[in-house]
């Protein structure tokens, strides 16, 4: 077998996927999941730390993707719509269908220390928006409060369109959190 | 040594602060802890499970009393504001001075499983106020958006508040948080 293989870390992340939701988090080992890839343990952790991390992998990428788009956004955005602009580029990665996102939602929230570990990553999108927003010349605490909102957002929109079987789209969904959030804060 | 010492959990609590400081949080035990109080260990393990729940302990006070005074606060409020006035009544339990709750936190900044530690917990907390505004009769995605407003609020006052060193109380520093959150999620 090849040492690079095309297409590697998706077929063991659809691989894992399929036996977190047959035979539940604890009971799947890595060589299981390697098998069912039709790949070996070996390329399983060029890959990914842990079992745990075949879950996480793809936050990491979502944090990057949005720092990107959070530069990118129109100067003129108040430090709150262009983080949420910046959340919303999440969307491209998700795709369409929640079908893949949601089985890997329902592992999360069957394991405590699989939710803890999701809360952490989250927190690390806040400071990495919170900086992003210092960047664009945001003082530190409307950039930290920004952060902390469209991350707010983000997550109702999130689990929304996880839960939402209408064909709605990621995007609509975080503009309706946006519109609650606002109607929540007017003073 | 009798079964109940008058202020014992003060005192294991101020032992185990001032030993962190000096010693840091890895290189303190609990039998050091204790010694310092001038109590057995077996007193320590009637108050806390182990020595980072020392740290932790006031946290579960702290969202019970925030809890109490959402259900207390004016029917008229709205979600966020009842969910801020609730957050507010912990400057009753932390006082005037930040002396205290400074050098805890001192010790939570420097190790990072407690920083995690202590996100989980505002979780909880969060947790605990969205339950509370839906018990007001305010809507679930309301009720979320509100709570994790008034936490971030809280979390930004706090941390000025432990900065400060011009006398301001906790509350001002609250209100003062609050507006600039106002001003940031403005549409």
């Amino acid at each position: 077998m090849g040492r690079w293989v095309p297409g590697a870390r998706g077929r063991l992340q659809r691989a894992a996927f399929d036996l977190f939701a047959e035979r539940g988090f604890e009971q799947t080992t890595v060589a299981e999941i390697a098998a069912r890839a039709e790949l070996t343990e070996r390329t399983f952790f060029r890959h990914f730390a842990d079992k745990r991390e075949v879950l996480f992998a793809g936050q990491e990428e979502l944090t990057a993707r949005i720092v990107v788009a959070l530069a990118e956004a129109p100067a003129e955005l108040s430090a709150l719509d262009a983080a949420v602009v910046a959340v919303g580029a999440s969307a491209e990665i998700f795709g369409d269908r929640p079908d893949g996102p949601r089985a890997r939602q329902a592992v999360i929230n069957a394991h405590p220390e699989l939710r803890e570990r999701e809360l952490i990553k989250m927190e690390g999108l806040v400071a990495a928006l919170s900086t992003g927003l210092e960047g664009r010349g945001v003082p530190g605490a409307a950039a930290a409060l920004a952060a902390s909102s469209a991350v707010a957002v983000f997550r109702m929109a999130f689990e929304r369109w996880l839960r939402s079987d209408d064909g709605r789209d990621l995007g609509t969904c975080i503009r309706e959190a946006l519109g609650e959030l606002r109607a929540v804060t007017a003073g």
